[in-house]
């Protein structure tokens, strides 16, 4: 192969929605601008789309066919975008794309959650890259810097809003008292979520996020299925005024960390964040990471989570690192499982609980429940008890402790005859 | 030379303070780790010290000289890490390694900012790596988004907290009502500022950072002595009482724009920011920087600014990124002022002002003012009136418009009879 610089870097682009057609267009008006950091000009030579009856007139004079595979296997491209989503299919087609040795871009974060680390062997076997800027946390270079920045430390734990459908929701409710049902409709009407929310609210797409952020933070694989999710369809109103009045605020978190020297743990759930940390005041549709190392102590990313062009910037980034990589005969950093460290259950990690009780307004409640805690090994941090009538509403915070003990100590205040209910739970974050 | 993958990349470390003390330590500890991200193994083959009589432990047994120009000249290393600090000893030294084809690493914003253009033109005519992510913002990864990620998108508008001494001192004025003097004092006793606090107070240590965050974001070459620097030491009490009132707090801001399609403008000064703009919660010795890309929209980036720790963990990122390139036969993003923009003076940057007048408490000042507004093109956005017995307070905040035009209503309005005095001019940036 010629490697003059007037030789271009040949890209098909698998998938002409919002994402792809906006790639295709960064590439034919920005060619001048991309062939400069890059040292030999882009080429399209082929777009896959749903349906070629339709007229795409910005995609210029570009090869359209509407076989994603062929496209994908065709030996006359070096580096492939991959953005038509779904994951068995996008599998076949990144796979073909990585067998004959061309560098893969992808947005797909369905697909390397699932797939990614037998993807990169894939890549790394065939001297192609592999770059997924776009599928965790739209255009903020996130996985860049846990893929090369951090290289020289050891990162301990990764906490995110990377769901920016759940962020809105809650942003929502807090800020102006909507219930769930009306915040998740007004998400809806606003094109923040989808008609079917349950991927969003149930946590499952922050999950998949928080498994590729684990992976590149510790150097270790993790299943998706070893992942503790808890979304955010049972957050009311009460939970978020409850946490205000503490100076707290709701946000769902995905959590990765090193929980002992041979396993992770992974989670994501409704989470009370201090109203004084950064996260606190990430809203609405916005994401950001915070990510713990020994080193460099906490370092936040921040930005806005998804949609089209921020995506699109988030792919061009990764297609022009993957193209100079090519012009220069390099590869970019790898990724690999070596640290091989498990996926620990939840209740390995250590954490701290919110718990609020209802319960009997009598002498001795406080000792009886007090002594539940202590009996597990929980150390309380804050109490607030206010009578309300024959019942008296009891809020315990806690210090760190495993999260099972945590879980253990709410299932005895269940069972104790003084506590007539536990009105809510929720772990905290972010505390000093 | 051989490549085998057991031939040592061979560092040269010139300078051991706080920095590079960690840096080796980190080195010979890490060493397994690494290898394994690198390829091939590390070697320290030298560190140039300035009193090779101390006893150093720490550096266990490599080799130390006093001569850090013959270190780096030495053709035995292929990285050199420049910690020793200062402008024209650290370039002989960088230019040194450069020359040879030597990769080099270094924190030194100083030297980057006057000499960043001309180092980087010696690095790639010598088939060298420069990098220097610990100059700005300690381990935050900045400049490595900037140079790489945001290859695909425009970026328009880099604005940044990235001095934590004028933070620090800031945020203790806001939240306890110090005076700067005492806050000053305060954060000289805690180590966050130094005995001689001139080149962190005056804003010159922001106007460093700001160059090299220009030059990266927009492929430009900007001199120090083209950016208007106001410092910190005559903001007041009054300044952020007032500031809070309104819903603002007061922060050094470093801002690079583009201004015009030939032009950027880089500028530092006390800002008003709104409280729920992210910028306003970053507290104490904290950095943030926003990047707002045509794609991307705004991303932020938060984290520790400075620190041995950080900014150790900022070089070994880098120097695992040039051994790499010399392991791999490639090597990274070239930083070229290709754009060729100029820079122009602060009068043709766009932002707007608060204003903030003692006037004659009688009928129809408040027309005459406007009046003034108006005539120079600037449009009001808010006005606050309070009467105080003869004198009346008028506060202004303005819409957008060029800082010359602001700067000239301003200066109209101090010869305004009915204007007894001009308490607070600020400019104000974070509002939609």
């Amino acid at each position: 192969m010629t490697k003059s610089q007037d030789v271009a870097v040949r890209v098909a682009v698998i998938g002409a929605g919002t994402v792809g057609a906006t790639v295709v267009a960064q590439i034919l008006e920005h060619g001048d601008d991309l062939r400069r950091r890059i040292g030999r000009p882009l080429e399209v030579v082929g777009v896959a789309v749903r349906d070629t009856q339709r007229a795409r007139p910005e995609l210029g004079d570009v090869h359209i066919t509407a076989d994603p595979l062929e496209l994908a296997a065709d030996p006359r491209s070096d580096v492939v975008v991959e953005l038509m989503g779904g994951v068995d299919k996008a599998y076949e087609v990144v796979r073909a794309a990585l067998v004959r040795g061309a560098s893969v871009v992808t947005a797909n974060k369905a697909l390397i959650a699932a797939r990614g680390i037998e993807l990169h062997a894939l890549a790394h076997a065939n001297g192609a890259d592999l770059y997924y800027e776009g599928a965790v946390a739209g255009a903020i270079p996130l996985l860049r810097p846990l893929r090369e920045s951090f290289v020289g430390d050891h990162i301990t734990k990764v906490l995110g809003i990377v769901n920016g459908t759940t962020n809105y929701i809650l942003t929502q409710m807090t800020e102006f008292g909507l219930d769930y049902a009306l915040a998740l409709q007004q998400a809806q009407q606003l094109g923040y979520a989808e008609a079917d929310p349950t991927a969003d609210v149930s946590g499952q797409d922050s999950a998949a996020k928080a498994v590729i952020l684990a992976r590149l933070a510790f150097h270790t694989d993790v299943d998706i299925a070893e992942v503790s999710v808890e979304g955010i369809e049972s957050v009311s109103i009460d939970d978020i005024e409850a946490a205000q009045a503490m100076g707290f605020v709701i946000k769902l978190l995905a959590v990765a960390e090193i929980a002992d020297a041979s396993g992770v743990v992974v989670r994501v759930h409704p989470t009370l964040v201090p109203q004084s940390h950064p996260l606190a005041s990430v809203r609405g549709p916005f994401n950001a990471v915070f990510v713990s190392a020994t080193a460099a102590g906490d370092v936040m990313f921040y930005g806005r989570g998804a949609g089209g062009a921020p995506t699109a910037s988030a792919v061009v980034g990764d297609l022009v690192t993957a193209a100079r990589n090519i012009a220069t005969g390099s590869r970019g950093f790898a990724v690999e499982p070596y640290a091989g460290l498990s996926t620990l259950p939840l209740g390995c990690a250590r954490t701290r609980y919110y718990v609020n009780l209802h319960v009997a307004d009598e002498p001795g409640v406080l000792a009886t429940v007090a002594t539940v805690f202590a009996a597990n090994g929980v150390s309380i941090s804050v109490v607030r008890q206010d009578g309300a009538g024959e019942e008296a509403s009891l809020v315990v915070r806690t210090h760190e402790a495993s999260d099972a003990a945590l879980a253990h100590t709410v299932s005895q205040l269940r069972d104790l005859p003084a506590v007539r209910s536990v009105v809510g739970v929720m772990r905290v974050e972010g505390e000093q």
